[in-house]
């Protein structure tokens, strides 16, 4: 795996076994694919220290969603909200009276890294009213806050930092952090996004978040949700290129339209799984 | 002062001295006013509760810069620019181990309520390299860590809880809280710029902060920057106009162009008086 | 009619009749409501000079529509859209070999003037398919194609040159305009789209273009399509604003989400009436 | 030279000679190298049909401003403005009595492709005043109009088409086109700007001018200044990248920045370029 950087558990498995020859299997690691309409969803269970080295990855269940139609169909993009909803609630207790904090990663001034900050643009906050007035809203509204946190380099605040104290102040019993991803595979930029219970990883994103963020250093546990817009020029590169000299990405020219698509869908997943009674068609009523 | 919102201490003393027919003056509030080079600085100090009550601003210091054209002359611009960081010096010791938190008020997604994110986007934040290679900074470049924290209805938090979070895990010394204002009088949008040591009162800005934000409740002294950059609707209208039917709000219609250019006056104010090696050739260098 | 300026005919309608006391009719006026599910619409007919001298207005058709809920419900946008769509067939006759050039028009920098040039950015434009690779294209898509002039101040040609110019050289049947409006009711801004058959009128719009946009000036039918986004100040202020002192504007705090919702309903309304197999989930895949 | 696209002709000249072993010179090719101030100018001038063909360029001359530090000097910055302006002025006859389009070509919504449009947004544009209030101007203004025709994908028609309309009815005397440009080798991305007086190739830049724009199209001289932005992916990836499956581009993960400093540079080179008596902080003003 030297030289190939990836955030997807699902390519760090396929990398894992091409490296292992002959080997169908690695101890510590579970995998699993369905497909239906398109839509193909690939879960990768890292269950020991073993998986987790052979993987580079933290132990904990990825579930990767695989839809290239993504950008074009409405009928992928309804089945995508809905897939992760369910996955969401299936990682995670939602009961109304929940608290969760939605984290938007990443610099909302470089195209490929603003999946997050859109996310958190698109979402229904509840936190406020709830408090407040809580009679305006239905049965089944759990609680949602939301902070972009902004990038180390334009706050010169360790982002994890930013997060403990609000979550230190908000208390939620739940964070959701998302983020855009690096992948190693041409073909899985802006098709793919990937879910797991075991946070984000130190180096992950396009924007690197040095430290990770994680049940350990929160104190709560935390969802992590992002898609890779980028591959690292190394990566594909026939040559080596020095990063000072120039920090590079590889991206797709559609880049601008993929981060508003795909963060709706990443959005009004969330939204399904925190508000309950509600439908797609109401959550895009008020968030787009 | 009824129906009257002005965010402008000079506003609100001129407005008061109006309603108190022949008083010159009021008890509780001295006020200065110099000029030079089409700049004029209005200095008006509230020194008692009389002043606080018959401004409705609160006990401390408020410097106004009238610079009708900062949008058109780069003299103005630069001499906007120097003023700024002579008034903050003024009010707050700066020495190079310092470390200041600047806090970008408002919502980016409404343009003339997009000064403070705006400004936060153009500052020298060392913070970050102070704490981890120092020596690559020169002399008297002060500790400077920056968040624009978003607002209520967007966050599902109070602003000031997240500012107060962060400043308890950061421990700045100093605040420097951005936020665009709303004046009485037309000619003061887009032109005035207020500096005051008295931080952010409640419900000002277009966004509305409901608690405010100053030394009380942070632990820290807070100096606030605004700009007017709205008449509310209901000071100019001949009509009632009720707030639920429409928000409105009257503004320039060069009003990006406005914020643009007083973001940058008041990020290099803040830049020069925080980094006071730097020219203002050497801030522009690196922020625009 | 003094000092209010309004580019609704259906305004400028009650306005005359208000003035004109007693008068229950105009004229050369004739107009008609009707109102289902929460829309209304309102035709207003001018048939004879009388009538285009007492509102101001060209001779020709005026439909508004009233959708106070347009940006708050999915049901509402929905049908609005096929309104338009509706509108703009019965005004003009679309068939599948038809070319229409669709004209954005108002400054894209300038939020509530952004609405042309963001209606144009989520179009399904055919024209170039349809000459290259028609075969690609199902029956009843007509040939579309547009363009987003600018304004005046930032191009330095007369807007309307720029749209003769193109008019003469891709040689459409029909021109469909669409230009942010002036209102003079507060209750109108965001929530009135008015169709017409007149083209623009000189003056008309955020941005003023000075020489409008008509069937006599191009040799093609125009159809003008436009939402109030401001009403003027003078309209509202108590007092005399002089223009040179601050070109000021009245808007609803949540323009920028206004524009982004309307233009997205014009612009279906627009595909739908031009792609006359498509339904309104076959536009909303390709452009959002 | 298969399979390595490139805009610049000084890329394809050093290309060509790898390709021709041995040969020191290409007949039809002249080159020439100056530097100063850390800013190298490389002049080449293609002379016949056997230089256009070994090169791929047409006959004309290539002027490349080399300025590795033109996002973080000031010094630099002025110093290209200088060159660009000198260059233009040697290139074509400008008079205060000129008229000059200057065309900002590519997509506004694809950052690495927004050089053109951006450049636009920042030039003095005066063929309005000069119509009609001309002696509101200095000596030496001449006149400037300006438009961003968009892309065939977005508009459905050849952006060739509608320059050449414009330009029909206006009547230029110059056309200045802006685009942004594909290097191959990635230490000319972001750094390297090209001034050519052979108006722009067809399938040049990242949108792709199907047709280009020249004196033989448009009948008017077509200066081209354009800045490379991206590599195409094919020209540094290990493997076959099939363009259908993902029409990716590699660019530098500052692009926003750069195209926002650049496009200053550019713009104002050509305000100094067209208004004779304007020093650089002349023109700043006005147009930041």
């Amino acid at each position: 795996m030297k030289n190939i950087r990836t955030d997807l558990a699902v390519e760090a498995h396929e990398l894992s076994k091409k490296q292992a020859k002959n080997a169908t299997q690695i101890d510590g690691v579970i995998s699993s694919v369905e497909e239906a309409d398109g839509i193909g969803i690939t879960r990768v269970e890292i269950t020991n220290e073993n998986g987790s080295k052979a993987l580079g990855k933290a132990i904990g269940s990825y579930v990767t969603i695989d839809a290239p139609d993504l950008k074009y169909s409405l009928d992928v993009y309804e089945k995508v909200c809905n897939i992760i909803a369910d996955e969401i609630r299936g990682m995670a207790n939602i009961k109304s009276d929940s608290l969760t904090l939605v984290v938007g990663l990443g610099n909302r001034d470089i195209t490929p890294d603003a999946l997050g900050t859109s996310v958190v643009s698109k979402l229904l906050v509840t936190h406020h009213i709830k408090q407040n007035m809580s009679d305006l809203l239905g049965d089944n509204i759990s609680g949602v806050c939301a902070i972009a946190p902004g990038v180390l380099g334009t706050t010169g605040i360790e982002t994890a930092d930013i997060i403990k104290a609000v979550t230190e102040r908000v208390k939620p019993q739940l964070i959701i952090a998302v983020d855009a991803l690096a992948a190693a595979d041409i073909q899985r930029v802006s098709t793919t996004i990937q879910i797991s219970d075991t946070g984000i990883q130190p180096g992950a994103g396009v924007g690197n978040n040095r430290e990770g963020l994680n049940e350990k250093n929160t104190g709560v546990k935390v969802i992590a949700i992002g898609m890779p817009t980028v591959i690292d020029a190394s990566t594909i590169s026939k040559v080596e290129i020095p990063e000072e000299l120039a920090p590079l990405m590889v991206t797709t020219k559609d880049i601008d339209l993929v981060i508003e698509r795909a963060s709706k869908a990443v959005a009004n997943g969330i939204n399904l799984a925190l508000h309950q009674n509600m439908t797609l068609r109401d959550v895009e009523c008020y968030v787009g």
